[in-house]
């Protein structure tokens, strides 16, 4: 059992925040807002009043924050917080953030002797509700190994990725080439669909073929192919396509930063951009499929 | 065991007619050139001194040439070969053509009540050696079933998608989707290595993730992340680029039949493009990978 | 003056008939649609029973329709309309179809000793209303020159582009580019004005610049910056979308018919097509600059 | 005659100088570089020993600079070079950097009331060596009126943009669109190529109808059409690919900071990303065209 403050109770961190009570560990939590702490109520975790009280003697520091703002503004920002953090304390940031962000947080925590990795996830809100997240790890590894068993309280895979930011870019990099093959799909399917063929006979052909992806496996976009995915429930619920649009953001500041060349991937960040100013950013990331529609 | 008469002996058709030769078929060959006859030299099957002795008394006619030109032409051409098939005789094209290509020559020879599917194939050079070809049938399902046991003895696994020329249409989209993914996942990967991740790391962590697809499973484009790949050994072998170029010309010509919208599929044709003009157009298709490096 | 059988009255033909009209030309009209001839019922130009009465003793044919499968059911299809135009008659076809319709057909008419040129326009609407269209012409440079008269009475300028179907060809990438740079002056409108700036006084800047270009100085998409132009109507008349989607998907056969690869083109094309696809077919072209809109 | 302050001697620099020097002005010049110094050995202007010496005592600095973080340094930096001028002193900055940056200095420049205005260039080494560069200012409007004749000096035009950075941003949308139109200019006259057109004629064609603009008017990108630009001496001189990548660099940095969506842009910034890798950075940026032939 650990004790851990965990910061930012959203709709991936009040699912990981049961996790983690689930499995034994004592909570104390914190967010700017109230609504989303009163989400807890009924659970017995700690409420604390700050996100200081919440950093205050505990094991482990965990948080699921929007944006890499947010996580600059909490942990270098006027509260100046990692002053109260205790250099005992291993801080995981959850948050899908650029590397640059992880990076300079990561070393203020370093030069407090706080040892902090990233570890952004992959699964959604699905996953943090099953507890089947996959942990995409930057930092020490053995930063990581002592995490792990917090971590496997909220999911089903670590990984490290390599330094301090390089969870982030993994993430990113998968991000990235999920959305490419999630609109390479709806496009494939609608091209079928377009010309006769019945889209489950197509989806069954190209899953054992070399078409085969996870979107087409597991996330089918077409509607009535799958059951149980957001295609089925007018993309209601799953990833929404505002936050696949902010991770494109991210790829493309990172291919910036390198000047890496990603014409599909900036295609993609062209077309979720699209989507997202036409209505659908609330819709899961798989209605992009309803675009190819005659 | 049955007679076949196999028409075009190129890359794919040797290798099959081994098959179809070990499966202890009786096969009769022919192909426009004398060099490509020559391949199966020291195979006692018939050579034949032309196309319409070959489809002389066969229980399955099966063509495999490279374009729907050479297809109309062997067809409907000056040989008139449909006047020399028997109604009992089933014609198989594995060729990869235009679905309407597809369509015009099994109406031909419905109106010479000669039944006719077309199958073309995934799974490349390597999958008809192996006998582990995927075929993509369209056309009756009760000839389908007909020619299962003969495709069976060149590949893995027989898959229904429609009526004529739904296979073609199927196996574009299958690799309209596949040019995707890997040109995606080659952008993922050098995204990542830019910001000085290794490949095979990130390789691996988005095969755990949502990135996964068949290019980073079975044939990763980074040089060095999986051994006996194209990848390994200057991208010679495989699939060639100016292969994958006419698959995404003909998924193009498809998408302007029904007027489909495939923003990817045209970003990924006009990749293929400039890569097979820039000298590449021998080299494996996962050599996309060359242009994203720094 | 001349007498000329005039086939197809849609919203070009119906200006164009009048300024021959006005030009003291003696006009002969059909068209399929009994309503289309009804939009002719003041001008007293003779309104032929069928294409042949309308082609039968004239020195020119021009023909204005919506697809080359129009144009070639018209001259080729069961009425075989060729075969009632006197070989001194001059076929001008003023369609914008694929260079391969424009040769097949002056083909057939050559046969019939039928001299005939693709002569399509350039100026829209307006242009066919004010008399200003711009011909572009493939065929024999004797025969524009024969036509020249005729078209200066609809037009501005007359220019040969080569042989048959080089006028298609030429209009065609005209076209392409056109979209092109009508959607890159909306993004480039769109960022300067997400970030503050007046799309006037920017749009100023830009045609003093490098980036200057005809949609930006006769038809600038921004709402507000020009009188006069469809962005300042709620995108009514002009040159609808749907219109430039066909003429993008013209420009993308005429790319797959000899391999040439157009990046720019080709995301163009499923610009429009989405666009379309969105409900916005009828308005003009500039109306892209929508989808840019926070 | 006014005195002057320039600092970055490269080769718009260096043109610059002298323009200024021979409409009267004192100049006093330094680079980081010696070598860049030496380049004006035989021009009377004053070699100083540090950009604090250039600064002193004079009416307007200048400074042309390759990047946002070299004119950060150079403002900014360790030397504080802006206690070092005068608040009687205008500060021009030619470079072309993001307004971020531009912002950024002017906003420490007012703290110590010096006033700026950003004045980045269009018309490249060519229009800095003839005086005939446009000016494209952010900041006061008075303040671009009291540079004005010493911009003048070295240009044609000077046109307000708006704010501080605004400059910055119509200069990178108008480049982002002269990239987009350059591409497809070379896409256009290629396909006609490919259809056996001539492209003098072909840009004859488009230049008189609605395809017209300035990378077809004024910089023909096919070899042959047009006499004295870069396609006709294999690319060099005129502006490089890799001076063009930059601008498409800070126009999709711009795009990002204010979520816009430039699907053209990005696809632009691609392919000069890897017309770059490919070994053409040194070439002028017309020799996009290259990518596009046979």
């Amino acid at each position: 059992m650990a004790v851990i403050g965990f910061l930012g109770l959203g709709n991936m961190g009040v699912p990981m925040v049961n996790n983690l009570y689930k499995n034994g560990h004592l909570v104390k939590v914190f967010d700017l807002l109230p609504a989303a702490i009163a989400k807890l109520e009924r659970l017995p975790v700690t409420k604390s009043a700050s996100a200081m009280d919440a950093v205050a003697n505990v094991d482990f520091v965990i948080s699921m924050l929007p944006s890499g703002a947010a996580v600059e503004d909490l942990y270098l920002g006027g509260s100046a917080l990692l002053s109260h953090i205790s250099p005992k304390t291993l801080v995981i940031d959850c948050s899908t953030i650029s590397a640059e962000s992880a990076k300079l947080v990561a070393a203020k925590a370093a030069e407090k002797k706080i040892a902090m990795i990233d570890a952004p996830v992959s699964g959604g809100i699905a996953g943090a509700e099953k507890g089947s997240l996959t942990f995409i790890v930057g930092g020490e590894q053995a930063d990581m190994e002592k995490a792990r068993p917090i971590l496997m309280s909220m999911g089903q895979f670590v990984m490290h990725a390599g330094d301090h930011g390089a969870g982030q870019v993994a993430k990113i990099c998968n991000n990235m080439l999920l959305a490419v093959h999630m609109i390479g799909s709806a496009e494939a399917l609608q091209l079928g669909v377009d010309h006769g063929l019945d889209p489950k006979v197509l989806s069954n052909i190209m899953l054992r073929s070399s078409g085969k992806n996870w979107s087409l496996e597991t996330y089918n976009p077409y509607p009535g192919v799958m059951p149980d995915v957001p295609a089925g429930k007018d993309y209601q619920g799953g990833f929404m396509s505002k936050l696949m649009d902010k991770d494109l953001n991210l790829a493309m500041d990172a291919a910036l930063a390198t000047e890496s060349t990603t014409p599909m991937g900036a295609l993609a960040r062209s077309l979720y951009g699209l989507h997202c100013k036409d209505g659908n950013a609330e819709l899961d990331f798989s209605s992009i499929q309803k675009r190819f529609k005659k």
